[in-house]
């Protein structure tokens, strides 16, 4: 599992007072790219080169309690499944403020080679060292 | 089913040339939002008298197919489930311009007194008159 | 001066019930794509084939009544000024519902080679079009 | 001067490869955020209590150098006039990882009451507070 601490912002809020519902997906993809950041996986460098991106093909998310303006969230993310071109995390979002599960879900991301529009097959030293980060039995 | 009508603007988009795939949650939103003006359903006069809202309690989306600047998009939503406090919406985000179904899912909200922080039940001249314009068997 | 109207989304106001002021430069850049739209300007193949945009270099906002869920604005834009490589629209985000100027302001962009990162002469049959579509004495 | 650091995510960025102009608006205001946090000064209580807020007249940024996905940037503000009822508060945004200067700019918030609708004066402890945290000379 792998961690990753953030701070609600205001611009995430809606008139309800609370997080937008799609902005719990932004805030899943931030632990996700900080998880990348920790393994020195050069994402950016990448996409540069190969037109390469993790384009999501599902996400779903259960909303169990509002997150408010400057609450602290961590999201817990894991790699509950890989296949030969995709990515199946699962996350859950807690809320360090209010000391309780906001949501939880799972985001399934291809492998895909941009230009061409097709998916490709994943790196496996990639796999290898992100099971180990974030790995179901990893700990973050 | 109902269907509401969007252009895809420069800033949904994210550096792969695509719409953000949260964003996707946001059209589905918006089409919600033209239903509830076109049954005259006033959601914000509401809000503001009793602090009632809609918020999420489920939302998933799997993807299809890209969605590009400019792109014009039909969202087709029909309420699927009507329980005694909640609504299930089925979506399809379908791609006018390159003629294709770009995503689908759906959205659970629960009608929430939001002041007390508690579910309360929908108003049922509101689900007859939702199901009339928007039940699955209705034409948009 | 070129018009066009949109709807407040739930998504773009934050928790103090308006909308997020980052939203109405948004909004503005929505207007500007519906002025190319009405020009037949292909903005997607031009920045497709020669890595070409229009990069902002300076956007001001001065903000007189809130924007709140729902409300229907009108953003009119014109062009004040052209310069060989750049354009400064002034704008106004009018707001129907509420009978008010929302906002004003201005924004300047520059024909920018994204891929060389160096600005670049504007088009002059696109200037000329574009002046009177949206000239400062031109009606939309 | 008051500084805070954060990281250009994916979801900033736009189909040009660069963070959204309308984002950098989005980056100061986070670190606003994270200078009241620094004071203790509870703003989501007042903003409870009161329907205070400190509400954007004006916001206006020059943009120098694209801001591109993972980059670090260091959001740097200070206060560079008082009023009675408003603050201005003058920032940089620096990119860290590029090492240049991205924008500058301004931003005019006025004290709210915002359910009458009314500006009020600003609180004087508060106002010695931010002075010596964030003041045009005082050191971040």
């Amino acid at each position: 599992m792998f961690k990753a601490r953030f701070r609600v912002s205001w611009s995430d809020t809606d008139a309800a007072g609370i997080v937008h519902f799609s902005n719990h997906f932004r805030y899943v993809e931030k632990a996700e790219e900080e998880l990348y950041n920790s393994l020195g996986f050069d994402f950016v460098s990448i996409f540069k080169k190969y037109g390469f991106a993790l384009p999501r093909v599902e996400a779903c998310c259960k909303y169990y309690s509002p997150l408010r303006f400057n609450d602290i969230i961590e999201v817990r993310i894991s790699v509950e499944e890989v296949r030969e071109k995709s990515l199946r995390y699962k996350f859950e979002i807690y809320n360090v403020t209010a000391d309780k599960v906001a949501a939880e879900g799972h985001i399934v991301a291809v492998a895909a080679d941009i230009k061409r529009g097709k998916s490709v097959p994943l790196d496996r030293e990639f796999v290898k060292r992100l099971l180990k980060a974030a790995g179901t039995e990893s700990e973050g």
